[in-house]
């Protein structure tokens, strides 16, 4: 059961008070990442996405709320020993380097990653990050992955973070719900899916890869699929490629474009992927 | 032909020099906006982009480079008239308000757009997108419907600008390449798209909304589809969901997710759009 104290609201009017010390600078990506790292938090940002980490049972650290907005969460932050600092626009923009439009933000504890194990365990279709570097990318495929029906997300070493507070807004808080796990291994990390039966597929828009429709065509409903996407510059690394059982492409017209944005080929490849699976259920 | 006066090299060492003024304050959205419309250019960034819309034949009113990367565009640079400024990376920054890594920036002159009529005439595959906010969303739709093979954008008269720099950053240069144009008239637009054959499907993930693929089933190689594709928060209008055909959808799971990301839904409607036309191509 949650700590029943009374919510504790402290107005603060300086914003170089240490207790909002979480909320600092939240533009500077390289500031953020450090300190979010060591001290084991994250950001949530508007009234929907903090709802959706709480719901998804996240434990806050404490609130940040405006003038105008003080009342926005109270219902939910009522059985919670949070303590939820309210301070002016002014002192906000101060703290956090912008306006506050949506004038709430909270600081969560992040939970221990569960393993690669677990998150595939019982997943039939998996999406396998490489190096994605953009968090709005990252949030997008979440939102994807999750809204079309895929089951995990598996990340390489260095994907940025799906739990950055662009991500998790761009997922519209698909990164608290969608089960995903963090390779340790980079090198041979893929190997683990490969032994429990997922074919490989290496999403790239190279010539000589097989159209995403015609690789998948015959998939049964046990089967397993993992779909590889690469990064933002360079595409999937040979290592990875190498280990693939099959290269695919979403195909393209022969214009100037030489590939999609990484979140537009996750899309449809989720699509593909899971189309089957989600007709029937909608018809059933 | 182009002018052939020779390439005029410029040093510039004080930021605030009046002959910089087209590259003031990159980030500042509001204000680029303004200048942008009142002098009626606009900026592309990195050497790919800039070599892309030259090739598009947009006329540059000046280039600013960073004295690492002078060389950089030599060889297009060569026939023309417009001036070359050398930078400093410290009077990179003051002017621009962020690092300059990719070195390479160029204004160029707008062109009138084309008539929605002319850009529709030809078409038979039509991405229209109302009031989308996010040029990062405007940018990525140009790039899929770019690369997936549909002929044509149109604009309701709110949506957010294809030239400006983050759109034509994210489009990979889409946006020089794929034909657009934008309404006058947000309310009776869609009318000429009607008149002239276009079937218009409304993408909303409500339900009652026809799965995309089914609704696309049978369309032969004549017809002629318009896609609307509605702004990031609320959706298509009422208004114009009135004047579709039918409602279309990509189907979902029953998840947390309501919908999918404006760029996602965009990318799956213009793969399934073109999908039977691409396939030929490939094959023939
Ligand atoms: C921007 S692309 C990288 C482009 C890189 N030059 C390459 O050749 O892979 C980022 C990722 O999106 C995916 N991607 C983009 N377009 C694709 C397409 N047409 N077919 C399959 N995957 C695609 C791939 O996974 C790729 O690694
Ligand atoms: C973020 S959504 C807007 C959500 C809005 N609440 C609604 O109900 O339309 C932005 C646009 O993406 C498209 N979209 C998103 N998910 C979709 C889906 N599952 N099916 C069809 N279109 C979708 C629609 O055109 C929508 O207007």
């Amino acid at each position: 059961m949650r700590c029943l104290d009374p919510v504790k609201v402290i107005e603060v009017s300086d914003a170089t008070d240490e207790r909002l010390a979480d909320y600092v600078r939240l533009r500077d990506v390289n500031l953020r990442k450090s300190l979010e790292a060591e001290h084991g938090l994250f950001m949530a940002e508007g009234e929907k996405v903090i709802r959706r980490a709480l719901q998804a049972g996240y434990r806050p650290r404490s609130f940040l709320l405006t003038e105008r907005r003080r009342e926005a969460l109270a219902d939910v932050m009522e059985g919670l020993a949070a303590p939820v600092y309210v301070v002016s626009e002014d002192v906000a923009h101060r703290l956090v380097g912008f306006d506050l439009h949506r004038g709430a933000l909270a600081s969560f504890h992040r939970r221990p990653l569960p393993t690669v194990e677990q998150v595939i365990a019982d997943a039939r279709s998996v999406v396998v990050l490489e190096d994605i570097v953009d968090h709005t990318n990252v949030g997008a495929i979440f939102r994807s992955a999750a809204g079309l029906g895929v089951d995990a997300v598996v990340l390489a070493p260095r994907c940025a973070d799906p739990l950055y507070r662009r991500s998790i807004k761009v997922s519209m808080g698909a990164v608290f719900t969608l089960p995903y796990a963090r390779l340790d291994d980079w090198y041979a990390g893929l190997g683990e899916l490969s032994r429990l039966g997922f074919r490989l597929l290496a999403m790239t828009p190279a010539p000589g890869s097989v159209p995403i429709a015609e690789a998948l065509a015959g998939t049964g409903a046990r089967d397993r699929n993992a779909l590889l996407m690469g990064t933002e510059g360079d595409g999937l690394s040979s290592r990875w490629m190498e280990q693939a059982d099959v290269c695919v492409r979403v195909p393209m017209v022969d214009r100037d474009v030489d590939s999609l944005n990484v979140t537009a080929a996750a899309a449809i490849a989720c699509y593909e992927l899971v189309r089957g699976r989600v007709e029937d259920r909608a018809a059933g």
